[in-house]
């Protein structure tokens, strides 16, 4: 059997996680919590379940739900997305990004994407025929090059996807940022695509600048965020996004025949738990602590660290460590260390090895702790 | 904005469903049970979201379902799929076949369907820039032409979509139907994509033959099925698929960039669910009971009820009650009778009305009565 996607492998989320898994490491690789969820969240998918809430959702998903999305996205962006037609739940802020690719870009579509970038993005746009543009986000602070940019924007440009808080640089892109791509893609048809599923983890009192708060760009633009990051549920798979009526009635076409809907007692439950929104509120306080405490606690170590403004993730660099190439030294941590990281790598087409690795923070802290005594040794 | 999937309208089990809500009517359309699962399901799901098994799954699925999943099959037909590399849960069966789609066609390919069709699977064909090859099943008993086939497959035919039982006809095809269909694809690279949902349910004694059950199929084959119409959670979402390495490595490939996974806690009920076979194994003679409640309360109407022998639903014709094309007379049905049925004409790539609509009996018997009561006074 012929391959149709030969150049793509195992995402490297799975690969790490698998080698943690094996070696018995301490898993700093794959994101996601290692505490608990708040059991008001179970008790509330228990009890639509019990209740008998178990058949379909509505394509688009439940009205309470897309209600509750609306609700929490015009009270911090100011944008009222329609609940009927603006407004979509996904299974998961991945599944989300594909089906609005697939939606949207045939073949010989151009597609910029920003280096180094999430290992999803390219192989959906790949299936659909269209051609991936990267632009890059250069070390040490990997701000877009808008110039560039301008420069790579032609008649073929169909789509421009972004991440901010920015997976795996922890970054932060500003209000001024997108101004300069609204200016960009001002006349086009570019559909943006924003995947803004750290959007609660923004440090230092810096706000988020997304793309549902800036009215021209929300008139072209996906918004895509994830329930898992934000109540520490990514094993649920759950998302949603926002685009104006028109792009919406695109992506719900393909929808309805990727995933159709998504699980109906636990939109019940997260539509129940947004009522209050210290829950999301709360989160970028709670992850500053983390950040802060792993930073401290690797203060004494040889890496040297970048700065994190956001997400979970925070790059270190290891050239006074070893001389390994990333994914290398990340097996090497993993098996020898016994803490496991993401090599840089992995987000860049040509593997470009700049010596830095991601650590995931959001850990307990007898966790990291643990993790930093290893690491400070090396 | 271009849209760059003109011809795709709403689902018509969304457009059905949310009709039927709007005039109050009694929903025979969509396919989804009216009663509960089984309260052991949810405390089993409960039970895991408390005990913190709430991140990321294997990006194939939890080991333990993938175990369960491996030992109905093998017991059930005697095809031994390697846990590891041949079986993938999905997030419900529509998203499987779309997946299997996108992994394996690309523009130019050739997929042979089967009409009356699921309406998932044209428009996961399309976005691929897979062309269609239409067979007919046709009234009144809806056998596949095999002759017919043969002739249709060519050089650029890629994959043959087949489904059964089969939904909407309610159709069981046989073991004789799996051989003629090896021996059309024997020395070929065509793929075959078996939607077999509806495994449980067959009825009158006769067995379901599997692509899984048919060696030299199975080698060339996705099997795909559902918890959804097993265990009466159809909005719960989780699938799976079966398939020979080699494909599982190309569906996987596009999978872990769709979804990339489905959710934790559920996986890990479902496999605790699975333990028990008499869960599955009863839902034969569980059905066939609504089955025949259905066509007794119906058999004093003017509708002919075309044979049912798998699947939860129950074709009609009702010419001798209406002229209407079945579109139409289902929205009258729904407007003005009060209960709502599917027109098969939207299994039709032509639309093609042989006044025929198909009802779901997967209700509670007093659900069932009232319909029928209605339905018997036209
Ligand atoms: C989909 S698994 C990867 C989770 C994640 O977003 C990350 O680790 O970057
Ligand atoms: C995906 S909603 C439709 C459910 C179903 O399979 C049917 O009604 O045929």
């Amino acid at each position: 059997i012929e391959s149709r996607l030969p150049h793509v492998g195992t995402t490297i989320f799975t690969v790490m996680s698998r080698l943690a898994q094996e070696c018995g490491a301490i898993n700093l690789s794959q994101g996601f919590p290692d505490f608990n969820a708040d059991d008001l969240l179970f008790e509330r998918v228990a009890h639509w379940m019990r209740a008998g809430h178990n058949q379909y959702a509505p394509m688009a998903g439940t009205a309470a739900l897309r209600a509750a999305i609306a609700a929490k996205v015009e009270t911090l962006y100011g944008t009222a997305y329609d609940v009927e037609r603006e407004i979509t739940v996904t299974a998961g802020a991945t599944q989300a990004l594909f089906t609005a690719v697939t939606a949207c870009v045939r073949a010989g579509d151009e597609v910029i994407v920003f280096e180094p970038v999430y290992d999803s993005y390219v192989p959906a746009i790949e299936p659909a025929g269209g051609k991936v543009v990267r632009m890059r986000l250069a070390a040490p602070d990997y701000r877009p090059d808008w110039d560039a940019v301008a420069a790579a924007i032609g008649p073929r440009t169909r789509m421009i996807m972004i991440n901010t808080p920015h997976n795996p640089t922890a970054t932060v892109w500003t209000r001024d940022d997108l101004d300069r791509l609204a200016a960009l893609v001002r006349g086009t048809g570019i559909v943006v695509v924003a995947d803004e599923v750290y959007e609660h983890i923004v440090f230092d009192g810096a706000a988020h600048a997304s793309c549902a708060a800036h009215p021209e760009l929300a008139q072209r633009s996906f918004v895509v965020s994830s329930f898992g990051k934000t109540y520490h549920i990514t094993g649920w798979k759950v998302g949603y996004v926002l685009a104006p009526r028109e792009l919406m009635a695109e992506f719900r076409k393909v929808h309805q025949f990727n995933v159709f809907t998504v699980n109906t007692p636990v939109q019940l439950a997260l539509a129940d738990y947004m009522a209050d929104a210290s829950r999301h509120l709360g989160l970028a306080a709670f992850y500053q602590a983390k950040r802060d405490f792993f930073r401290a606690a690797l203060a004494a170590s040889r890496f040297e660290l970048l700065p994190s403004h956001g997400t979970y993730f925070q790059l270190a660099r290891y050239a006074a460590i070893s001389d390994l190439d990333d994914a290398a030294f990340c097996e090497h941590l993993t098996r020898n260390v016994g803490v496991a990281a993401i090599p840089v790598s992995a987000f860049f087409a040509d593997g470009r090895d700049e010596h830095v690795i991601r650590f995931c923070f959001a850990k307990n802290e007898a966790t990291l702790a643990a993790a930093c005594a290893k690491l400070v040794a090396l």
